[in-house]
């Protein structure tokens, strides 16, 4: 039998009725992810397996450094076919890692392929896949038809001008793809050689000169109303912790100020300017009925050396172990208190924060919108059976999954779609389990009609997209 | 077959001989809660189910809240009948949540009513449970005898006079019902306009005039000799997390004028005060046999726009991620050293604390009173078979869970007696996996002992109530 | 049928095939433990039963006073006959936890003893193990090549003289005793009365005379460089957390005369210069292609009155909650910014630390060494079924498994190399599991190498001890 078979992940009848009947044929809304839309807009050929599988994964190089291949092979300048036979000869050692399952799930979803990739088999499916890899079929577009995707959110800087969502909507993609907000660098005012350069190209951005705090917010604001002319809905932020420090405006211009002056923020007026623009940015998007996305919790380029080297997202991140309640609390109740408290989605990365982050979501729901707020799916480490299982329990036990969002893939990758298929063979082998033991009524309408909430319904209603 | 069934929740053959045989006919010692003294007083009768089932449920008003149910028909002025209605609708979007459970174990083991409720069975499960709860079985004291509940532990502030437990206690009821020692308030001197009526209150109820710490003390100490006259034998303390900075009685005497003053304690002087009247508490308690209890690591009244509408206990708390353990080990071993610790029983709101909590226990263990210092039972949002997995797993792993003190109810409502049954068929079904997987040996004598243990027996025995 | 049977722990088919075919043939590597070399040097024969299973046992004195056994029967002067009856007594008690399964695998793998322990069969126990024990067979040299031990690596004071480490290597023992630098009490300068005698003892070792700070580093350099003669290749830390707040050789030169003139370092101090020695320790590793093992957050001697009557290791310590992400990672990259990173072996107390140390040991692997930077097997109080459970979890999901070093007692007590057998049994459980679910191929090369490597291979290949 193949490895990855019809029932794979399902262990139970009810768990495979539950997927294919519910799961398997709701669509798919990418609502969180890191794909360039540039490759959207040119409806991407991938010349080989490297370029659509290994060019920027950085699960595959962390796998590939802890199996002692040199860095040559990941981000160096070895030959692309080296470089997949050097991942080849490190997926037999991947065994019980997320990366041997979405191996061959990806193999067999995309290619056809059957085999188990090592090093003996790796030069055949090279070959084969490359092969196919040169129809149509496998281009970006042909892509998110393939996997049923009706929409994409994609994560964008501010700064940006959005010029291929511009051109993919011209297109006439059958897959909406939408900006999301993500305004990390806005906070930058510890790093004023970073900041600065930034405040610039806002500036161009939106078309204006930032003279001021003032100014700063108001261009800032020009852009998320932008992102709203395109469709977008979503904002994301990526946090070690939330910031719940308010300083007053007058402060904050001060501490921009003095950034734009070439002098750093120390860290606490960094952490009283990042909490009043958070304070800014929520509002703007409750006032437009925008969902906020809220990253907690990645300790990020840990090793000195090589980030200076690679740069970020190059395979160097792990999960912090800050403590985020009580700034979380407190940055939630300041919106709520000003009735400017907007959906909001909150990923946790480290599994410890499960119980105390999927309680606090309930002190928020405000009797209007189903679900406001929103446990994340099991993110980054955290995207696998065990941890996905973990939140998902959480969420049960302390609120209500039925409300749930459910997946996304958060890839930079065309070859994560299945992850999708992965979380919901999960999520119905969760559900068909407690059906099969008796802790949920033998119903399908009951139980299926949730699981497809989950998968499509909840998060096509909860987000307002245009889709 | 019903949803709640004789196997509900049992897995395996040797969990249902265990949970029939050794769980199921135990009696149940209830020793902590927070039913209302005087209802028990009044042997209420409930006018309807909404009376006795939603009144001042913050489990179901967070769940509804989360689906986008009004707050009229949660805290609000709506009909009792539309509100329980609002439930019923509810109810199907609670699956996996141990409201689930709980809802269709309350209504089979107080009604006889096996449906599934939802809006189609809500009209008539109303009408049935509101005849039923007409006659006599249904009040109070019905409830208490149905069953088999030999005392109750209510949770109670040292001002009040307890009149209600002596006028229980002259009732002839079977059912035993003692007060517990909750002088939170006490440790209020950051709150001064709270702090300061409360001691009036305690001048009123110790008959005495506080016009110093140390008269503050005294009258504590009066009230607490009070509880132990009354049956009393536990106290109880809701802490963010526990206090060891401790001071000199000169220094908490000042903090004490100042807040009598008007003034409110700094965070830092208030944690000094605490610290002192803990170790006050823990030395009568230690004195007397008592049993402290301590709750850790709640954030309540987290929405403080709901807080200032609703007040307390209305279901906005969640899980605290503060650092427990330092504090924790600094006041348990600051009260041995004086040779003045009572019995304990350590609740920790959040899960990521079970090991830490687990293994402190036996740091403190003396050699005389076996489980002298425990490990409580899932609390709140843990009080569900995940969770109570979990601190049972913990206890077990860490320590002796076979001097387990076991469930409470920490409920206000008399319709939660189920929980003991919904613990008890937790508990056998996780040793009866381990018999049947080989982990235990398969010995009624030995696994059963211990299940009856667990059940009652240990809780008998450690708190030395008169029972 | 006997509770300890061939299927012990193991629930599948392909489990039982996997530990018969990979896991039980292979020798033990224990490169952690605590055994006192001396008894090995001596070829110790145990008197009695006490001798060999109770003499320095602290879980076990923690049960017994969890059960209300009397310090005189734990730590104290009851006849050891009668200290075994106590513990016999208590074992029925210990149900779930992992002595229960100790217990009885030691009795069955060294004595052939197959009934359960308890009152009624103690005094049989007793004369027929101490019958046993007259015989060479359970001598200490008997006993090591028993269990297949190819090597033991004890924990050694850099003080130490390792005379009795020379004994054993002139003894012709075919198993390996290497000693393991372990300098805790080099970072005590908080604690002037503990240090000042200790560096007395260290001038003796080093054969010098320490006057300054540089003096007290070149004396350890010269008793690591002694290890590494008598053939150490493993240091290790107890530490409640790392320490990354580093400081000038300078001002390490300063605490230490401080400490040196008898005045206590403060926190601060202690932090720092605790920070600095820990470089010297990582780039004298590194520099001798040594592996560093770094064991955090023991909360030791809680109990002061205790500790004060007994001293350490007697039973008094804990799991601590504090933070160790932002000084482990500090520290890990300091030294791979020096290119001085060893090979390093972390263990966290607290499993709530597994998922940030999983991934954190991502960020260091350096593509040259395979799992250069290892999560170390459950530790202490996670050295049972459930927790071992979830460290290979986390090392699975977050990393590669198929490096991982395996196991190691960290025990005091010949008795305890049953422990890698049990082991063996949850890997192999794991991994039998995870085949027939389909989540893993049902390849006994794959699958059985990995086993194989994880037993007894892959630590064989990374210490590069002379064995």
């Amino acid at each position: 039998m193949s490895f990855i078979h019809d029932d794979f992940l399902l262990s139970t009848k009810t768990a495979r009725r539950l997927y294919t009947k519910y799961a398997q044929p709701e669509p798919i809304l990418d609502y969180h992810c890191h794909l360039p839309p540039q490759d959207v807009a040119a409806n991407r050929q991938f010349g080989n397996l490297f370029e659509i599988w290994l060019e920027g994964d950085h699960y595959k190089w962390r796998a590939m450094r802890a199996n002692g291949v040199d860095e040559q092979f990941c981000t160096g300048n070895a030959d692309p076919r080296d470089k997949f036979l050097a991942w080849a000869r490190t997926v037999p050692h991947t065994l019980r890692n997320p990366l041997y399952h979405w191996t061959h799930l990806e193999l067999k979803r995309y290619f056809g392929i059957d085999k188990l990739l090592d090093e003996a088999t790796a030069a055949g499916i090279w070959d084969e896949a490359n092969a196919q890899l040169a129809g149509d079929g496998l281009r970006a577009h042909g892509i998110l038809n393939r996997f049923h995707v009706k929409a994409v959110c994609t994560t964008d800087d501010p700064t940006d001008d959005l010029a291929c969502h511009q051109t993919i909507a011209a297109s006439g993609l059958a897959t909406k793809v939408f900006p999301t907000f993500r305004p990390d660098k806005a906070l930058n005012v510890h790093l004023p050689e970073v900041f600065n350069p930034w405040v610039q190209r806002l500036e161009a951005a939106a078309n204006t000169s930032i003279g001021s705090y003032r100014d700063f917010v108001d261009a800032l604001g020009k852009r998320h109303d932008f992102f709203h002319q395109m469709g977008g809905r979503l904002s994301d932020h990526g946090l070690n912790h939330p910031f719940a420090d308010f300083c007053t405006e007058q402060e904050a211009a001060a501490i921009f100020d003095k950034a734009r002056s070439g002098q750093a923020a120390t860290p606490g007026e960094q952490a009283r300017f990042a909490a009043n623009m958070m304070l800014h940015f929520g509002r703007w998007d409750a006032a437009r009925g925008w969902t906020k996305q809220l990253h907690l919790g990645a300790r990020r380029n840990n090793n000195s050396r090589r980030f200076a080297q690679m740069g970020p997202d190059t395979g160097w991140d792990s999960i912090g172990d800050w403590p985020q309640i009580e700034a979380l609390g407190g940055y939630l109740d300041r919106l709520d208190r000003e009735n400017a408290l907007p959906k909001i989605v909150i990923y946790n990365l480290n599994p410890a924060d499960n119980y105390p982050v999927a309680t606090m979501i309930g002190n928020f729901q405000d009797g209007v919108t189903a679900g406001k707020i929103q446990h994340g799916s099991g993110w980054w480490f955290q995207d696998q059976k065990e941890a996905m299982t973990w939140q998902m329990n959480a969420l049960s036990n302390c609120g209500l999954i039925s409300k749930f969002l459910g997946m996304l893939t958060d890839s930079r990758s065309f070859m994560s779609y299945p992850r999708h298929e992965y979380f919901r063979r999960v999520l119905c082998d969760i559900f068909g389990r407690d059906v099969e033991n008796g802790e949920l009524p033998d119903s399908d309408e009951l139980v299926g009609g949730t699981i497809r909430n989950i998968c499509y319904g909840n998060v096509h209603r909860f987000l307002g997209l245009d889709i």
